[in-house]
């Protein structure tokens, strides 16, 4: 029995990506070689979707049918368009509240944060394309399945949401523990966009640039920051206050 | 080599339980009988500490000397005294925060919430003794090393804790996702006890009895609560606001 979730056959893996479809991961048959298998080698590495090696016995149990030695495994979370989502509450004349989530890696973090920010009320969660967190089964998990109720919009480019935003009166407030304004000293009332960046690397220059604010939450400790979904918690409900 | 935090030897390793060392596991060879092993494993039950069967190579591994077939692997935390930390804060005329977490078993939450409690300034966390969530290596990893620099306390009777800091005027606070009151609305100034149940059952009822207030952070979405480490970092900073 072919699982929902898998798409098969190098052609349309490849077109399930370029048409963008949100791929977790390929499973490849060992030693699979050929020029149309380079192809999505490159188009897999393009998106950084992994590719996984695994014996051929393997992905006959995942699929029925001549699946050419690759399937892809689809995330089970619809993706959604953020201008759509924003524009119709502009039109609506309601304020939006978007979370910008900038490389966040770890699974674990990703579906806390979905889980808090579905409960805080939050209009949408964006991630970047590429290099971004799989939105998988742990994930959902994680979230507590709020992954189905929350809008997750993956974005190309994410600096170009940020402009968009920017253009309808957007508050684009970064965090960072680096950063002097205490979150408590700044006014979250209007159209907000919050982004939190990697554990490691924090918001990356591009987006930190275009930044009307970025706030810190002053810590008393000898410990250098908070865990990022503890850090997006106490500020998502600083904003709804 | 034998390991630092290692205790071996039958009646050693009662010793060290009896006398409050914490004991994250204990492991034993396959097969090992006897009268004196039989009182090990009862006193290791009464404890909850958890006992991992082996084969007699992973011992000799972990130990030189005459192990009689039992390893005991010690928390690398040291744990501290509740009443000496209020009362030396008492003494020197400071008011106290401290964190009582009733049933906490996952290791990620534990360290999260150690984490965010000494960036908050918290004073103390205190735990169960049984039942308790092992503060080992994963739970230290989690707190980016935060279990080292804030005093974690194991409480035999977390309920008599609770009435000792009653009798020193604290106030003792409980976070229930059932509870009407908004934690927004709660005076956090004087000494404060906050009190964290487990995801699964909440705070005990003997614990929930104590209370002087019972708050909740109002959700606005469909998920039914926040991770409890989420929910924790949330109140903790209110609290110091």
């Amino acid at each position: 029995m072919t699982k929902e979730n898998t798409i098969y056959g190098i052609r349309a893996i490849i077109e399930a990506i370029d048409s963008g479809k949100s791929i977790e991961k390929i499973y490849v048959k060992h030693g699979l070689l050929g020029e149309l298998f380079n192809e999505l080698r490159k188009t897999a590495q393009r998106y950084d979707i992994p590719m996984q090696y695994v014996p051929g016995e393997k992905i006959n149990k995942l699929v029925q049918g001549n699946h050419q030695g690759v399937v892809a495994v689809i995330s089970p979370v619809e993706f959604h368009d953020i201008t759509g989502i924003v524009n119709k509450r502009v039109a609506e004349r309601k304020n939006s509240f978007v979370i910008v989530l900038d490389g966040i890696t770890d699974v674990r973090n990703f579906g806390a944060i979905a889980r808090t920010a579905e409960s805080a009320g939050v209009d949408a969660i964006v991630i970047p394309e590429k290099g971004s967190v799989p939105v998988n089964a742990d994930a959902i998990k994680t979230s507590a399945g709020a992954l189905f109720r929350i809008p997750v919009c993956k974005a190309a480019k994410p600096w170009y949401v940020l402009k968009f935003l920017k253009e309808l009166n957007f508050t684009i407030i970064g965090a960072s523990e680096k950063a002097e304004v205490d979150y408590r000293s700044v006014d979250y009332s209007g159209n907000i966009a919050l982004i939190f960046g990697s554990e490691e690397k924090g918001i990356s220059p591009q987006l930190l640039k275009m930044c009307d604010k970025v706030i810190a939450i002053p810590l008393k400790g000898e410990t250098a920051s908070l865990n990022v979904s503890v850090a997006a918690g106490i500020l998502m409900f600083e904003a709804i206050k």
